[in-house]
């Protein structure tokens, strides 16, 4: 696809619409066969829901096979949960093992199994030993077609072995070197391949510094290695150091994509591959859950502001003010709770830095708390003339902000530590606290001073 | 670097702490030398200021410079603030020109100049040629280190040529086809020159089916492009076809997570590349001025409150419960605004389907707001025993609910249409439209209907 391609698929969705609604297919159907599979997935990705099935109906089945790999999860489920087992076993013909898996992983047990048995005997030993590690581990990821080659070679009896190959697969940047046992243990990069005497054997050349990937390494570690180090593929093993495949860096950046979207999504409440158009009933359903979680922290708030009613019915201007204070925590919690589980994601996060990190937000909370009390209690002062209230709302404004920042520091750390996701618990119990500290150091101290 | 080395990176770094405690420096320096520079640059990353500078002294100058490529922009400033035009010029002889370009970006012009006048004339040239491309372009992101080859040739041709190299360009998994006039015409892809009989000449076998990408295309829609067509490089030419360079996905990598980052640390009004360990006084400043915007905000949101003060003065309960509308409103329209900036992070949002859009909100808010106001109204009536507050504040979450998720689908392609980053600027207006309408809709018919 062209730049220029990329920059008039929202031209191209337009049309097709126009098309769609006025009932023409043909031409429709002539700019899907022109388009690849992953433009055609992206393009059914970004239409709402009857665009999306007129066009997947306008798929044959060849095309239906290759767009459905390159869609999202979610979008994804929404075609499998039509198709039967045969169906899945028909579509899935010739897919690569590891995009098999993917798919399968998404479909109910008893629809894995069939598909499983309708394969022939070497693929399907082949899916289900990648079936056998968890979808977000090294072994999950890899892929089984990798071209090894053994030591005593001269460099010319690889190239011949190459050459009576139809093609290498895809991302073959380097052969993998094994013993007689399949034991891993160096690489050979294609480029040295290409610029070394072929006289030399491939003991002498190949690189034994490369450290192969354990099955069982958590997939964001591997992405940090690929990211690091700057691979196109990287060998796996088992704990015996048998070589079991490869990873390349396309399923690593879709790892890398789907880590970085977690948390913003994971903030709002939302899944990682949260479906854009998904039908309205089916949205309000997902979102529902999110916004009763935050109701109850609501209503935690009001119950405290609630403690204070008689202040309140005394001063007013405490009502009108009130929601500065909390609001203020709340921003300047959740820029510490972002840095920290950005910070976490990418492994800077230890034991040995922690305290300092705590002690730092500490001071980063006072010197703002500071700052923004006196503009606070200035504009108070003018608005309501009254100087114990003005003092108020600036000491409830320190104590805040202080309590928020240690809170958005620590909350993901202690949430970790009780294997809670931070990016989806931290937020909704962050905003409790400062609205509750806001509320309480705010209504607290006019209760005390004021009446 | 193993998956075992990096689970220890923080035992590392704890030891690492504790050994230049002590002042004990040997140590430190025999495990600095035995890490990559990319781990140096994740431990620097990682470890709080004094210890950063501690381990920055205990490299020798080349390390130095390897590290310096590796480290986050934000890191890295630090450092080359601390250098002049001379010990830039030292220490990044040998960088890639386009890693050496990313670096110049980040130092004052005379700097800049001062470097480029001590460099050769031929790698001068190259340098200030992809300088001249903005950085966030596939002209910015490219690299000049190809290698092109004519169609005419056989293959075996090819591959005498290529031995006579010492190595080959990381990442060179196709060489570019090229004409007299250095018009980009194809590309072979290294794997099909290992599999074909060398006798068949370039033009044969070349693929001429790859869309060269033109310098000016934006970095984001070159890392669409990686992405969706699964590539490791590809060629960039200028607007008259002739071959400029190569993007390889290493920097595509890095557009991809700076990118996903962008979208999480701008809500929070962060920094793309935020030194999670920057100083104290370093860390306020720059929150002061996030805080400052909100704190407007919330003075606006009060404003309004304030306008029902004789309101809030008849019924104390409004005080209680007015906190709870803003706040699912905010809550409600913060999913929407997330979901349609990373919808526009994928290249998603166009004109024929923004109004379905727009309309699947309104539904969503709609049904979600019928669902809760039921609750919250129950809620208040136990609560409070008053029939006409809890139908009030039943009306006003409905209301506020429905225009939340409209504004949260409509800002973000609002602001993008005036070229204000809907990342950075959209969560400060949604809250404030949430808050506002929040107070208004709940005080404005509890004044209507119960004083």
């Amino acid at each position: 696809m062209s730049t220029q391609q990329l920059g008039k698929s929202e031209d191209q969705l337009q049309e097709l619409s126009q098309a769609l609604d006025q009932g023409i297919s043909s031409p429709v159907k002539r700019m899907l066969n022109s388009l690849s599979a992953a433009d055609t997935a992206h393009l059914i990705e970004s239409s709402p829901p009857k665009i999306r099935s007129l066009l997947w109906q306008l798929l044959d089945k060849e095309q239906e096979a290759e767009v459905l790999q390159e869609l999202s999860d979610d979008v994804r489920q929404y075609y499998l949960d039509q198709m039967n087992a045969a169906e899945v076993a028909e579509i899935t013909t010739g897919f690569d093992p590891d995009d098999l898996v993917d798919l399968l992983q998404q479909l109910p047990d008893a629809i894995t199994q069939q598909v499983l048995s309708s394969m022939d005997a070497q693929d399907r030993a082949r899916v289900e030993h990648i079936l056998s590690y968890p979808e977000d581990t090294a072994g999950g990821l890899m892929n089984t077609d990798t071209i090894t080659i053994r030591p005593n070679n001269p460099l010319d009896v690889v190239l011949r072995y190459l050459r009576r190959h139809d093609e290498l697969p895809a991302m073959t940047d380097s052969l993998l070197v094994v013993n007689r046992q399949d034991a891993f243990i160096g690489v050979l990069p294609i480029n040295k391949l290409l610029t070394t005497n072929p006289s030399i054997t491939v003991r002498e050349v190949m690189n034994t510094d490369i450290e192969p990937i354990n099955a069982m390494t958590p997939a964001s570690q591997v992405a940090q290695l690929f990211e690091r180090q700057d691979l196109v593929s990287a060998p796996v093993i088992d704990d015996d150091g048998k070589l079991l495949g490869r990873i390349t860096i396309d399923d690593v950046v879709d790892v890398i994509r789907e880590e970085a979207d977690h948390s913003l999504m994971s903030m709002a409440g939302l899944e990682d591959d949260e479906d854009t158009f998904a039908p309205a009933m089916k949205t309000a359903k997902r979102r529902a859950v999110w916004l009763g979680i935050n109701l109850i922290t609501a209503f935690v708030a009001s119950a405290f502001i609630g403690m204070f009613q008689e202040t309140i019915d005394k001063v007013v201007a405490l009502a009108v003010l009130m929601p500065i204070v909390a609001s203020m925590g709340g921003i300047a919690g959740s820029q510490t709770l972002t840095l920290v589980i950005r910070a976490m994601a990418l492994g800077q996060i230890g034991k040995s830095n922690t305290f300092w990190l705590l002690n730092r937000e500490c001071i980063v909370g006072l010197v703002n708390g500071l700052i923004w009390a006196l503009v606070v209690s200035g504009v108070a002062y003018v608005w309501f003339g009254d100087g114990i209230i003005s003092t108020v709302i600036a000491a409830a404004m320190i104590i805040n902000l202080v309590v928020a920042v240690i809170s958005g520091a620590a909350l993901p750390i202690i949430l970790k530590t009780l294997k809670i996701d931070p990016a989806l618990a931290g937020g909704v119990i962050l905003t409790t606290v400062t609205d509750v500290v806001g509320y309480i150091s705010f209504l607290g101290l006019a209760t005390l001073f004021l009446t």
